[in-house]
């Protein structure tokens, strides 16, 4: 079973170290501020009250053994640094750091810290992806050229079996999956009616769905 | 063409206004604090430095005529309910406001707010996952049971057409696509080689995803 730790219990890192602990890993969690320690205690394995610029401190708390450390250290740029390196001179196989700035990420990724992560930029990034195309649901960039979509399915396409709905003929887009409630209809054939409230996942070009998201 | 505010430019509210402005909608970023309207300025239709909190001001603004206005004001949880109880009251269609707390949230939603995003909870959730399943790429929740998710080509599977491989078989899972570098093979056959490298596109039953990404 891998162990996690995470130093820092903001926002994200309490994200973090609650989500690992939720699904059955040890996680260790460690913060200055008691307050935020005594918060998380008991949803994960164990929660303690360091200073993770002091480097004894730090040292005693075994992390060479952990599988993973993030730093979700935010504002203390300078603290966030330190802590990224000691940890990759202690022997942390992997350590992930959070950024706060482009420069932040940069120095980080310099020092050594194995992968860095921006949470509020790439929030950020997706919540204006899905302010713009609200039909879309979710989604995975395959490419630069093609994606799969979960999209609401068009109005004018209810009532219809997919080949009357002629995606593939006009769009050269392929419907996978429908999504319906609880149920799943993987690879629909051509008769296959779409309900109203139906998501189709559906994969294509890029150009392509964006071409038929835009006749929504 | 859509017209956006951002209220808030901290790391969250100034990627949401670079982003919908770089797709190229017109976007008012607004601040009360003047470095960050100046950082932003060249990158947006329009920056002002105004206090939302001031009635008079926000008005002035004419927000009621965007289509979204996205509330990004972290911290100051009192001010950041109160500018969407008034953004609400102007008439504004969408309100998207940030929630740091669970609680928070709730408020924002009572408040009228017609979305409320929580970025850091959101993001830790997702690096958690991230964390656990390395070879996932990234995933699409269909339904509390079933997920697409992007699989690096397990090491077993490579040189084996899709049959040998016994996915759908052993694991009742289907492959949709396989991705190849550049090039997308959509709904491939029963003889379709597998190579070192691809990233397989899987649709399938959680607890049968999760015993065939625990098999690598
Ligand atoms: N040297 C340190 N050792 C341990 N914890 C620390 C140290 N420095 C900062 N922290 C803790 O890191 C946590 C996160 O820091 P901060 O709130 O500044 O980041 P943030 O990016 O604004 O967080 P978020 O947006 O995730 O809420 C705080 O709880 C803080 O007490
Ligand atoms: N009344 C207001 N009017 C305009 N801007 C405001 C107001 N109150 C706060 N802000 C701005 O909102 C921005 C974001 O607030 P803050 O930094 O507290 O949030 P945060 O959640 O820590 O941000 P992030 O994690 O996205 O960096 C700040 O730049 C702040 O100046
Ligand atoms: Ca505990
Ligand atoms: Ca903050
Ligand atoms: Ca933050
Ligand atoms: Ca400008």
């Amino acid at each position: 079973m891998k162990q996690f730790a995470v130093i820092g219990l903001g926002r994200f890192g309490s994200s973090v170290a609650r989500t690992l602990a939720r699904m059955g890993y040890d996680v260790l969690a460690v913060d200055t501020n008691e307050e935020r320690v005594n918060a998380i205690t008991d949803e994960v394995t164990y929660a303690v009250c360091v200073d993770a610029m002091d480097e004894q401190a730090l040292k005693s708390l075994g992390l060479r053994n952990f599988d993973v450390v993030i730093v979700a250290i935010g504002q203390d740029v300078q603290s966030s640094i330190l802590v990224t390196v000691m940890l990759k001179e202690m022997g942390v196989p992997r350590v992930v750091s959070k950024a706060v700035t482009e420069l932040h990420g940069k120095v980080l990724q310099r020092v050594g810290a194995d992968m860095v992560v921006f949470p509020e930029r790439d929030m950020g990034v997706r919540l204006a992806h899905a302010l713009v195309s609200r039909n879309i649901v979710d989604q995975i960039n395959l490419s630069p050229d093609y994606s799969i979509i979960e999209l609401i399915a068009p109005r004018e396409f209810v009532g219809k079996t997919l080949q009357e709905s002629a995606m593939r003929r006009e769009y050269g887009v392929t419907v996978l999956a429908i999504r319906r409630g609880e149920d799943i209809v993987i690879s629909p054939g051509a008769k296959q009616v779409i309900n109203e409230g139906d998501i189709l996942v559906v994969v294509g070009r890029n150009d392509k769905l964006r071409s038929l998201e835009d006749k929504l």
